[in-house]
């Protein structure tokens, strides 16, 4: 008998103001959408209490739905370097929390996750949106973009992520 | 009888392979060193792997000294980008671990920290380590480096921190 995937892979779009996640299930061929949602930090706190805010709802979210994979988006720079800075460090923070879980790490252009969604990597944010629904057979679009991206980067898992045993 | 400061501050250099820390006392005008070290992490690690170490060792080092302030460096872009990203991410790693302790923070610029321990802001590493030493009445310079910047990042929290109450 073939081997059948059967796993359960986590998605994370990292952001200090907002950090996007999406728990989906592979069982084989077969995805399905477990749950996901966005972790908003207000810039009235400051930078460690957001960070520790991230932290912990994150490993609630690790805690509840107990993935074995994680898919999250390498840092991209662009002009704003003080924000790239910025989302680095919050993705340092949840990845901490993924970490105490042990979850096998696949990270991922943007380029190669809008590759694997919508099989073209220039694609934008509304194709994602449509594909991601497509593949999970969600009724709507998922909102925010966070939590599209983080489903995206679960989805690109799938196919690009390290070989599980 | 006029107020005089009586606390303990922490100091972090942070860094993905190596994060210095250190910890000072300030009684009124005087400093003295009560401890430091570098925590260290192998490029085999994955990197959540080396995150989580970074976090999991900082939170021993602030529960087992109870500092109730931290001066930290900003992070600053050489040509490196790549490194940037790694130490920004280090940075919110260890971050996480002394906001749970609800540290008051203080970020200072490399240059910022050299003129508090110095009195020149474009001092080499040897003149960090001297004044180091110097200021906190030590037998010999902090080693490693790391360890010295962290130190060095403490006292300019003497100065150029937000007041406490």
């Amino acid at each position: 008998m073939p081997y059948v995937e059967n796993r359960t892979i986590l998605g994370i779009d990292p952001g200090l103001a907002n950090t996007g996640w999406g728990v989906i299930r592979q069982r084989g061929p077969r995805l399905s959408c477990v749950a996901y949602g966005c972790i908003s930090t207000s810039a009235d706190m400051d930078l460690p209490s957001r960070l520790l805010k991230l932290h912990d709802q994150m490993e609630l979210v690790v805690k509840r739905f107990e993935p074995t994979c994680l898919g999250i988006e390498t840092i991209w720079f662009g002009a704003n370097v003080t924000a790239g800075i910025l989302t680095s460090q919050a993705r340092g923070a949840v990845l901490v929390a993924c970490a105490s879980q042990g979850l096998s790490i696949g990270e991922f252009t943007p380029k190669q996750i809008k590759l694997a969604v919508v099989g073209e990597g220039n694609s934008d944010k509304m194709q994602v949106q449509y594909m991601v629904k497509q593949l999970l057979s969600l009724d709507d679009p998922p909102h925010p973009d966070h939590a599209a991206d983080a489903l995206a980067a679960a989805i690109c898992y799938v196919t690009h992520g390290p070989r599980t045993a």
